[in-house]
């Protein structure tokens, strides 16, 4: 198999298929690591270039058994697009525990368990690639973020602090902070639901800058930047 | 008992002990919790005024239980001082998936379990101060940081939607950005040996920014300050 | 004279008046330099401990021999709080170059020039402190800030610079993040005329952090912070 | 005249000549100001389609009419390069006061000249994009960044305004965190005569970059990005 690998963990529709459909254009080989465990039906062929893996990114054991499947049955991950997310919201009073240390497992640990497989890794063979969608929260709490900005911003810093490391290894760390809402059938429905089209993030888009920083020159690479419809109020 | 009561939680020498001693001398009754249950020998007298508890800040069920005590035992709390910390450092091949769950629990899962019990008894008293001890990895990740940044950014952030949720009922949070060595027994022989005493921080004049950040008016608060020694290159 | 002598640039109602009421308590001798050279007619006595100089900050020239005038007349300069500022507000269709000169020359040459004169005579006797009244908008900029942010923005890294060029000298520079409407008779009647008290900051609570920070011992300054009414939406 | 126009404000070789041949390759017509007026020799030709323009972009009415007679000779512009700047570095000691205003001039003033004549002109039109060259001297001060890091700093926050002025009328402005060194006879000769290939940004993977901002979907669109070489320790 000559084709680059990529895989996305937290694939779902929205975001996750957007990412598919451009690296699986770009023409890698895609692995689909979902909860559910569901692929992108139209993309999956007899040719096996695309499939799908059940896993909970926030198990690390769970993780690393999928990141593994998919070196043994694909080959050498070149590019790791982390989008697992739990989209937890509230104030202090509606937030339990184990719903804050899930958002946590989920946004940072996650990324921390696949860093800690592949990065020395692709650190050996001095290159690879890892992007991350965050989000503004990363940068700022806020008072219905009391689990998704300890979550997004340990999971930036993480990153910051990967990017540091694996950098002059030739791997690229990035950091997608996503400012807005992207469209999809759910956000559409339950978040936005009188909003113009010009108030959402396409998707697509996204993922072709996503697919800019992977194919930047190491000699001038981005770790960080923002995403958000012309639009926004921000 | 007439006296506003003090939790510092993460107890011990250095830090904990200045804001002991400060916040004693400012008046308030202490209670001390650590990981050791070892109170402050030389603050503590036949008055009943300084207790020392055992708990781990990164136990939740532990953390919350020991917090109960303070308040049966001393009274309604005012202030809590978030000090503990696991100073956990290395780069990702050296940090292991515990130790990176661990950091986050002291720092940042012990925070939250904190708020979610005070938070809502200090907001309907309208009063109350909760002000933690942070440090420069809160804002970006360095090659030695791949456990600690995360876990303090965390903990920023989730101050900071603390902040925005408890400020407007009369709550105090506060995050210090402590940038630089604090001077201790331990730091003077192993983190830093041969350094003059201007390399250091002292402890005391930390305590004393934090003591002034909880008597600040409502009409002018302070979420964040950086502090740092005079010498610092930064 | 052996009273240590602070200087106001940019004296006027509100929150000049409350820096000078402040350190005038604390023992300071004042000169207070405005557009106007008006004084603080309660405070000024036959000691001669407060005196008026007529200067325009965004005037090198102008500042820089008010300040002389200073030394000459009361003695070397202890502390500087630069408290000038040209609130110029409103999208680039309304902005002239002028307003963002004189903008900028108000809001951060005179800081530059104000450091260049008294910076190396601080640095010389290894005290002395420069607090500077800074806004939100210096970390990023708005619809209505076209003016106003990079004026905030250039004089906050200026400080960052100073404070990292003075700090080993022992001279201390800070930076004090004002986010929020300061309570004056101006500010009441047009800017929030149906606010309740508790969206103001009250201006002495400002005055007082800021006397704090000169006081802050030098193993543990502090070079930024925020400061914001309770009730404020951040 | 049928391409599309592209600005090149503050031409010169590095990364102003990588700008001009990047934009060139990608179909639009140049025009190049700078001080000296001197062109892309190997660029221009018969057809018109790059000129050089002579204009100081510190001096408001010399940018002012440099860009009118792009407009009249060339037609309207659709991108703006900024790429002015004023590399002024060291201390306060160093630094005169016409130094200190004149990297302002050409880093911030320059760019308020340029959005307050075209904003409104692509405003109109719905479409068109701004690209600074920026620094990571724009986010903090530094020693050595006296009169450098406030010019970067009051330029990112007026980008920072004019794209939330901006854009929600469909016109992009962008703002490049160029953080190390690029490689060119100057800088390796001057800055870091001694340092490995990979040590350097190459200009030209910089101007790729702002082509693919130009390039962004405006349902997507990043306001900031840094860049930086795989090496550079940060």
């Amino acid at each position: 198999m000559d084709n680059k690998v990529c895989v996305i963990i937290g694939f779902g529709p929205g975001l996750g298929t957007a990412y598919a459909e451009t690296f699986k254009n770009a023409g890698y080989d895609l692995a689909l690591l979902s909860r559910s465990g569901v692929g992108l039906r139209e993309l999956e062929g007899a040719d096996n270039s695309v499939r799908a893996y059940e896993c909970d990114a926030g198990d690390s054991e769970s993780l690393r058994t999928a990141l593994k499947s998919v070196q043994n049955e694909i080959g050498e991950i070149d590019v790791v697009i982390y989008n697992a997310d739990l989209a937890q919201f509230g104030p202090i009073e509606d937030v339990t525990e184990i719903q804050f240390e899930q958002s946590w497992r989920v946004g940072a640990l996650g990324l921390f368990t696949t860093a800690k497989l592949l990065g020395p890794q692709m650190s050996e063979r001095g290159s690879g690639a890892i992007v991350i969608s965050g989000a503004t929260a990363a940068l700022r709490g806020n008072v219905w973020t009391t689990a998704f900005a300890p979550s997004k911003s340990a999971q930036r810093t993480l990153a910051n602090s990967l990017a540091k490391q694996l950098g002059p290894k030739g791997v690229h760390v990035a950091y997608l902070v996503i400012d807005g809402v992207i469209d999809t059938e759910d956000t559409r429905a339950n978040f936005a639901p009188n909003e113009p089209d010009e108030f959402f993030i396409n998707p697509a888009k996204i993922a072709e800058t996503a697919l800019m920083l992977v194919k930047q020159d190491k000699s001038a690479w981005t770790f960080e930047l923002d995403i958000r419809p012309f639009g926004e109020k921000w």
